[in-house]
């Protein structure tokens, strides 16, 4: 039997070369083309050590493939992307080309005019945990950003289940490698180590993103969000901390209300293989090099507020095991095939 | 001339030291005795190396000083310190035990009854920017902990000039040596690197001073804050992000708003000078081994919040160099009296 | 078909925990049985959050299985295995307790009269690249430490080619988990952090066994070596840089001596499924979370020295992933079962 | 009085910024000029916002002062003072480019022709425990690299009192602020972080600075120096570890060989205010912002092999603090003036 051939297009950067170590050990598919600009004509094992054993050549096209991966920055992504669409190749797009419904939303977020709104209307965000079903017969499935994901997975529950207030709050904390591979003084180690900023603080692309998903949880919820990312010196990993007031009365006083709290949690992610519900406030080291995602929420009892925090690996379900996992969902193969491995500690 | 005498109960911890490190270079004191528990007997310079000039011996009880420097965790703090009150030795208390001016909030804080509530009305709480007029002629200085330095700081401005509306978000992170030079896993090297989490989700002990340090500003202020602190995988620094509703109508729309902002700011601490009101989100690295606190604030126009962020050194504006400070101020010498040192970057 | 059962002694340490994430998924064994002194009771998956999926109860004592891990600090291990040892189980230790063929050398460097030199004999050294025919049949398995892995895999092909003199530097750096998950100083992130220190200088325990593996690789050859260990501030990684002077007249001048070093390396390692030439300097990074160790050699034509380095993850190659590779070959399965994982970079 | 005036030259890198830190505070100098090529019409204040009290502009030609120091980077700088030198002014160039006095050297190791060899004759090494009385009426001064001082120190006594063979290695380990500030794989978070490497094995360019200077210490003494670099995840900090074989019979056998080698060593720094011999194996979290080396030295009795360590911030020790030490021998004022500063720990 023929395995399924996959690529990816811009395999130089970090979700890029993430991609291609999970696919490369996975067992499903094989891995028959990849590209990069500036690096096509080498090994691929040569051009990252790590991989040594990878004699692929890094390509400047795309050859021809079941499934392509595209791992280039947004603009120039819906732009490599769009003749495969075309041609009938299933997409898996990790930029946000493709992620927000509202194509009048690119000029004002992402400065450029949107190439092709027909396929935002076709296009299924991918992530697993609110879109499985529509990801399976999807051709073109846009995973949503790292920041995203952290703040829709720990806020989900508590959005569908009515318990909060549209007043919502969400403060990240992102490892380096959410900056990229380019250089720039804000990914120098010297200037990052031993420093903590926040940035973007008058309005961060993800906003968006996470405002759309929040909002088509629940008719008529309309969120109110501020979010601040903020860059704290470690390589991988993000912690949104999120707040909301929580609607009064939904939830029994003290500690019952927590625990209640917890179970509708439980109940959300109950059948999913990625997420865990923790018991205390978890730690993005859970997580490291994996494709799980830690959820808790709590209450704030002086004030009546949700506190809800999530951990995951930015490039891990932040971005290239959150593509293959779409992927094993739009193949029908298990959804964990080659996401097996757990974090690795310490 | 004789030197004012100064000397340090628990010289062994990380403000301790710092504190050590300041006034043994302060031109207008001499650092006369050093205590410490396990250490006494030794030479201040072999315990610490990189003060090895340093030719004091750490005793087991403090010797007879002009100004007691207390390092000690809360509650032996008290114990300490006590009967250098009695007797008339002005006190400079770096721990948490006279910060609170309702002795009931110590049981349910700090688990403890506190022993002495009659100096808990004769403090004056060691954050000169709000209080330095008391601070000269006090005789019990309670510096404020790392947490609410920033917090009150990045705040002060907006609740005195009744901008903002009560609910109050102050999300945190700080450097790994706020948690002291005691052994934990949480400060263990392979635990805390490369891991982000939030702790104390239901409710940290600098939550009541921080509460009360904004309800003072302003009459009939009553905040309902929400404080979640994290630690982050860096040695110093601290960054409180802070959120709060805007009162409408109090400033212009659009840019003009965040000026008029960063103009109230820059009003509130024309005169400090520690506080730097930045122009864009600061980084904490701009304060590192500094008494500096840079302050910025803006508007979310989307939501109608402010958002505030302080970056400070937690050891030193957050602990050791608020403390000389406050030193220089009870002395009458120049506030900025071997405290000229600016960050050390990068 | 039963699985073999397999069991981790002392699951709660670094090298413990490692082995268990593992063998959890690895496909030709079952993990039946943990133990951990202080956590017995505890399920493991509540005990390590990042294993949150395992179910397994930390015990007191190890059930029967048929192959034990030891993951026991030295001299407490040999006291652990040895009941197993002599009932027919087969071991595979990760302590130093058989590492040196000499009892005598025992009292020396580890401080304690050996327990059984007669099992000193029958061990095997659990570098499969020296002694993997030797592992196939043994009933007890020695692995070497983190610092000899590196060392011996970056000299070993020098030695045995007769290419250097006896008078053999290595100056190895570590991350800070291999100084296990206890609490130190050495291992307090504010201590850890923003700094590098050289440690046993008078002679690290290592030492012994760095020399009694080069010398018996070569008969004749007596190694005096120098062997000085650096903790740096990162979680994971070593890398050993040796230095000796090389034997005049074996290796053409200029850089086709560096091209037949590195053939010399090439061919000895040709085979190997899990050490890897490098064609430059090598990064600890490229082994991040993986049982790869990456080998260079070069020549310091100024002086006539060889310079040869390696890069591994000391708790993976250097401990736990190692342990694994010697299980397989024990078990006569694919030697790279359950350890194909690449380095995850970055 | 008129203060002396001072200016830098390239003020933007990491020396130069460290050079302006010292500057600002020191009573005895005015800094009234500083360049940058792409920052030139900016403030600095703005430009380094650690350090917004400075209202200097930078300009694009330094102004007229008393002493200048050049932080250019090599073969540039040389450009940049030589017409400062013609005119008569004092330099203290922090680059390679008067370090070396032979000028066939500059070809060889840094690939450009020197441009004004009579200059090599008349600049001083700005290694003040060498060269302090030739330093003193020095109208050019140049400071040796982060290596060599390091190196130099940890090595001269030893050198000097003839207890050494010229069989020496020198394994550095430097935080990656040595690298700059300019914008490059090695020294972007990602990569850097979690990592460690050796690098220029083929020959770095600080070999022949240090060689040069050991063999001037001894007439006769011919060093064949094998020099390897490291770059380990930390901002800060260098710590060298030398190796050399000892000359038999120099020192008496045991404890007391060791002790007399310190004692050796304590007497060679006996009046060096910022050399400190340590009594143990040094930390470079000793020295994180000052101008302090803490030098250390041991015998390995089982190979007759000095081990040498020394420990130092390579921003300050290792370049900008020094340079200032060797301004205040040139002015004749006291050599600490400015450079009082601890390390600051932790």
């Amino acid at each position: 039997m023929t395995k399924t051939r996959v690529g990816i297009i811009n395999v130089t950067g970090y979700a890029g070369v993430e991609l291609a170590r999970l696919l490369l050990n996975h067992p499903g598919v094989e891995l028959t083309s990849v590209t990069g600009r500036s690096a096509a004509g080498q090994l691929l094992g040569d051009f990252f050590p790590h991989l040594s054993d990878a004699d692929l050549t890094i390509e400047a096209n795309l050859g021809e493939v079941d499934i392509a991966f595209s791992a280039m920055p947004h603009k120039e992504s819906a732009q490599a992307v769009l003749p495969l669409l075309e041609n009938g190749t299933r997409v898996i797009d990790i930029s946000a080309d493709f992620r927000l419904r509202d194509a009048g939303a690119y000029p004002q977020w992402y400065g450029f005019e949107h190439p092709a709104p027909q396929w935002l209307k076709k296009a299924v965000l991918g992530l697993p945990e609110l879109y499985r079903e529509k990801i399976r017969s999807a051709q073109l499935v846009a995973c949503p950003g790292c920041y995203p994901t952290g703040a829709i997975l720990a806020l989900a529950p508590a959005v569908k289940s009515g318990l909060i207030r549209p007043e919502v709050i969400v403060d990240s904390k992102s490892g380096i490698s959410g900056a990229g591979r380019s250089l720039s003084l804000t990914t120098h180690f010297s200037e990052a180590n031993e420093d903590v900023t926040a940035y973007s603080l008058s309005g961060h692309r993800h906003l968006p993103e996470i405002t759309q998903e929040l909002a088509l949880l629940k008719p008529g919820f309309s969120p109110a969000i501020t979010f601040v990312p903020h860059l704290i010196p470690m390589t991988r990993g993000i912690l949104p901390t999120a707040y909301a007031p929580l609607v009064a009365g939904k939830l029994p006083e003290g500690k019952r209300g927590e625990e209640e709290l917890l179970n509708i949690y439980r109940d959300f992610y109950r059948d999913e293989p990625f997420v865990r519900v923790a018991t205390s406030s978890p730690h993005t080291k859970y997580t490291w090099g994996s494709n799980y995602c830690y959820v808790y929420a709590t209450i704030d009892h002086r004030t009546g507020r949700l506190i809800a925090v999530s951990a995951l690996d930015n490039l891990m379900k932040g971005a290239a095991s959150q593509a293959i996992q779409n992927m094993n969902i739009m193949l029908g193969i298990p959804e964990t095939t080659g996401l097996e491995a757990a974090g690795i500690y310490p």
